[in-house]
This record gives C-alpha cells, structure tokens and sequence, in this order.
C-alpha cells in the first residue's frame, strides 16, 4: 500500500521519505528529505499534505532537526527556530503544529525517545483512521435507507493524505468493504487538482466506482438527488463543530443542507483545535496566485490579471450533520457546543 | 469594441465571423464560417459561445444556410435538415434554436429579408442588454446602501456572450460606468475557464479591478463578507423563474441565499422558454469528459477515470432575488410564477 509519510535511516543518515504528491498519478517518486528546508519546502508545496499526515510530518520534523542539529552543531535557540519553522509551515491544518508540539515536548523532557513517539503519532493515526471510518460508516447506513450508497467526497482524504486508511477516504473503503458502497463522486478539486490526481488514483487502486466532476457541479449533483451523502475530510476543528476545510467544502455542506442528505465530516481528534471558540477565529492559508492563473505552467489569464487563492474555507457547524473521530460522531446541530 | 459575431461578405462569399474564444486571450483570431458545417462545429467547440451570442448565430446561421443551399443546388428538404442542425447545435441555451426559428420564419414566407430579419436579432440584443443593465443597476443600487459595490460574478456574460454589451456583465459595466463600482470576484468557471480566459480580459480592457478565484472559493468570499451582490447570466429561464446557468451558478445562489445578499440574474427576454413550466424540464447539455480530466492536453487523471461533465446547473426560483431582462426586474419570490 502507499505511505505518505515515513522515517527512513540509510549510509547517507536520517530522512523523512515521502510520496511526491505534486506528480501523481503521471509520475511515482519517492524523496528523502534529510534537512529542516526540505521538509519544509516539501510542506510548503504540498508534496506531503492532508492535515493527519502533516501531524506526521511535525512529528518526524522534530527528529529530523535535532538529528540535523546535532551533525551541525546548532544552538539550543536554533533548534528551538528550526523546530518552530515545521511547526508553522502551513497554518491552517492543526495538526501538523500538533505533532511538533507533541514530539518536541518528549524532547524538552530530555529523557524520552523522539523518534519514538513520532512514530506512536503515525501508529495512533492510522488506528483513530480505522476506527473514524467504521464509526461514520455505522452512522451513515442507520441514518441512510437505500443500498448500497452513492456518496461525494471533495479533495482527498485517503492514505494520500494521511500515515494510512484515510479518514473521509477512510468511510468510503469500510462501505465498500461492507458491500455497501455504490458509486463515488469526486470534485476535482481546483487549484491543484487532488480529486483528480490522487482520489481517483486511489479509488481506482481500490476498484471503487467513482467519476471525477468539476468542484461546480457538487451542487447540482447533490440537487439532482444523485448523491446518498457527502463526507469530506477537515483540517482544524474549532470547539463549537466549525470546521475548516479544502477550499469548495462549504459550497458541498449548503447544498447537502438545501437537499437534506447527511453531511459528514470525517477527521482525528488531533484536529480538534478546542483554543477557537468558532471558524472565526482559524487562519486561512492563502496560497500562490498563480496556482489559479496558471496550469502546468501555461498562462490562462491575460496578462497583469490577479489571482485570489484561499486554500480553505470554514463550514458553519450548523451545515454540518456529524462530525466523525475515533471517539464516534458528534453531531453539532443536536449537541452544542460540539468540542468545549 | 470587440465583436463576438458579425455577418461578413467578400469575394469569396458570405461568411459568419467570430472571434475564436477557444484560445483567447493568448491568442486574438477571427475566424470566417462559410458552410454549415463550419457553422455547427464552432457553436459545438464553443469558438462562439453565450446565449445571446448563440441568438445571433443562430439567425445568421439560418441565412448561411440559404446561401450555401443556393450555391449547391440543396433540396428543400435539405435546407430544413441544415438548419435544423444549426437550431439544434446546442441543447441548452434557448436562443440558439430561438434565433433559427425567428430567421426560419422570414424565409418560410418567401418575401421577407432573411438577413435583415439576422441583424435585427443582433440589434435587438444589444439594445436589450443595454436596457436590462440600467435595469439592473437600479435595481441594485436601491436595495444595497452601501458605495461602491463589490460584485461576484461566474463565467462570461460580456460582450464575447453576446452581440455587444453584455447582461450580467452589462451590469456590471453599467455600474461601473456610474462610478458604483468597486471591485469584481471573477469565478474561473471551470472546466473551460470563461471567467480566467474571458471575464478578465474584458474587464482588464474596461480598466474593472477585479482578482480571479477558483469556483470553490465563491461560497466563502460571499459568506465571509467580501461581496455585496452576485450577478450571472442565464441559458434559459423556465415559467417559474428556474434558470439554467453555467455549472457551479446554483453553488452562487445557495451562498448569496444563505448570506442575505442579492442575487441578480441577467439575460434578455429571449432567454425566457415559457414552454417549459419549471427548470426540472430543462435539458442539460453533457459535455466530454475530456474537458474535465485533461488540461491543455496533459491527461490530469490517472488511466481509465471517468469524468461527468454537465455543462450547466439548474438554479431553483426561490434562490434569485431578481431577474432582469429588457423589460425590467421581475423577484420570482414576490411574483409567483415569473413569466407564465
């Protein structure tokens, strides 16, 4: 199976080794990242992505810097930056500020193995991926007659995107394990296309039907009652059920909501981030302009037109109908606030 | 100004001349389209395109039809085949088979000036647009107190969609044009990017500020306060005031619903299909996939992934706050049903 994410040790020393997601499924590379500026460029340009395996990625980061630190001969305040430099490289998936948080605490303490616990990090996503899927998918065939389901998913939320399973990725495969899964719709996912390029790799791998549609045709595929439910993934969840998601998951939850069809929200409680009171209050990552102005290198819009290019958006936890995690679903519209 | 079609004579015969909207703005053609066939492929590849415009050419194309019939000896029944064929190039725009019919029903009677009966569609849509744009402004400007506006708008609406003006974009430019204008989200309008090719290149000639975003992100920047209206075209309206847009506009609509801000649709008259009781029966074109997984040329999927390609949503009535046409601006819910 596909790791995204995974500690490596050869004759050249330690590495991060991760999957390149920035050419798949055309291409399927593997690269060692041996320094605090490649992980850091690599989680800058989403080579590693999805909010669990970035948790991962803090994880690893830690390790990767004090083994740095102690080849170059750092000082105490420059681990202290390099360590924060991973912690930070993205802002809105918690996660990964959580696992570096979590690991660079074992650190601190200076009796405990880091490596180790980065380690139980990955090992501990996988099993809340696991049991989130089983959970959601429970949830899903009590609240939903009809067999099997067709469902929408957006971005993508599988092993990709993850240490293992996936998370919304993760529901989809126990209902297809189930035999209880019928058909897929997967939003393309602009600007960089992770519908396309990687659920559909994986859907395929696993011999899920499914179709890849443009992110603007969610909702009328959800109006025209072509879809059971939709779940997606999340990348911080704030104490009161908002949720920050891949940008377009809002536009999937209002026409969920218009169609009355389950809206499900499948993440680990590592992406819980109970400190906001409310979406309000989470940073939304914005990216490269050119992302929207240009594909594969080629200009789209005149030239001197400007992009605006917000990676996320924050769905309003009254849209969302449960939020799935390793301790069973939440949901925010009966249970108020969902995570305080 | 540039002219999205014309009618065009010269030695070597009749021609309708478009500018070919597949490959602006890198690239400005006009391309002139002597036979039927040439006629039938451009509508179908979208080189012109815009319901309005698709009005004209379907006119034009009737009287291109004559001529080649003339110069090539057609049957009777052969002529009524081709311009069935030209009527029928699209499904869902109402004012392609609108303008074939009209022009048909001049040349039916034998004494009327069929080319003369195309220009005055041209004519006529012009002036509508430029009616239906004050209309709009006006409208706009009594409900929001606030100076200047900030507009979202998806697709193309501008002068490239139609004869000359432009609808929603006509109100826009009106706007402008009164100094009410502020600022435009352009929708990139995937799979074929009318906003990012089209809509800023319009609005960059017309000196409009404006930024291009991805169709996902049109949720969020209404939801998060960043616009005062929206304001989309429309390739038919049914009786009740259901309009079929460009996919993602139902996406606009729930998102404008939901924030409480107006949503305007723009199109003259001839977009009205008072056939048709409700948008359930509109017809919705479906359109390759290939449009979905590949991108200028490079295959974006992996092998053997379907896409779903619907080329327009449906947006339900009780979503648009106005639509407005040459005759004014009618709230399909204040005044129930619209145009019956």
């Amino acid at each position: 199976m596909v790791k995204a994410i995974e500690w490596f040790e050869d004759a050249d020393g330690p590495a991060v080794r991760i999957i390149d997601q920035t050419v798949l499924p055309a291409i399927e590379v593997y690269l060692d990242l041996r320094t605090v500026d490649q992980l850091v460029d690599a989680i800058a340009r989403l080579a590693v992505r999805g909010a669990p395996a970035l948790g991962a990625a803090g994880g690893y980061g830690v390790v990767l810097a004090e083994r740095q630190g102690t080849a170059e001969g750092w000082s105490a305040d420059r681990l202290d930056a390099e360590i924060e430099r991973v912690a930070l490289a993205r802002p809105t998936a918690v996660n990964l500020a959580w696992g570096a948080r979590r690991v660079d605490a074992v650190r601190r303490e200076g009796s405990g193995d880091t490596l180790a616990e980065a380690h139980r990090i990955a090992e501990q996503d996988e099993a809340a991926n696991r049991d989130l899927s089983r959970a959601g998918a429970d949830w899903l065939l009590e609240r939903i007659g009809k067999r099997p389901l067709r469902a929408l998913t957006h971005c993508n939320t599988g092993a990709l995107a993850t240490t293992a399973w996936g998370t919304a990725y993760g529901v989809l495969k126990e209902l297809h394990a189930r035999g209880a899964l019928e058909f897929v719709y997967v939003d393309e996912t602009r600007p960089l296309l992770q519908g396309t390029r990687l659920t559909s790799w994986e859907l395929a791998k696993d011999g899920i039907p499914h179709v890849v549609e443009v992110d603007g045709a969610a909702s009328s595929t959800i109006l025209r009652g072509l879809v059971d439910f939709a779940v997606i993934g999340a990348d911080r969840i704030a104490a009161n059920g908002d949720t920050a998601n891949k940008i377009g998951s809002v536009a999937v939850a209002l026409a969920a909501h218009r169609a009355g069809i389950p809206f499900l929200v499948a993440a680990p409680l590592s992406t819980v981030d109970a400190t906001l009171a409310s979406g309000d209050l989470i940073e939304i990552e914005e990216r490269d302009e050119n992302e929207v102005l240009a594909f594969g290198g080629t200009q789209m819009s005149a030239p001197g037109v400007r992009g605006f290019n917000p990676a996320f958006d924050v769905t309003p936890h009254d849209l969302i109908s449960g939020i799935v995690t390793e301790h069973g679903v939440v949901e925010p519209t009966v249970t108020q606030p969902a995570f305080a």
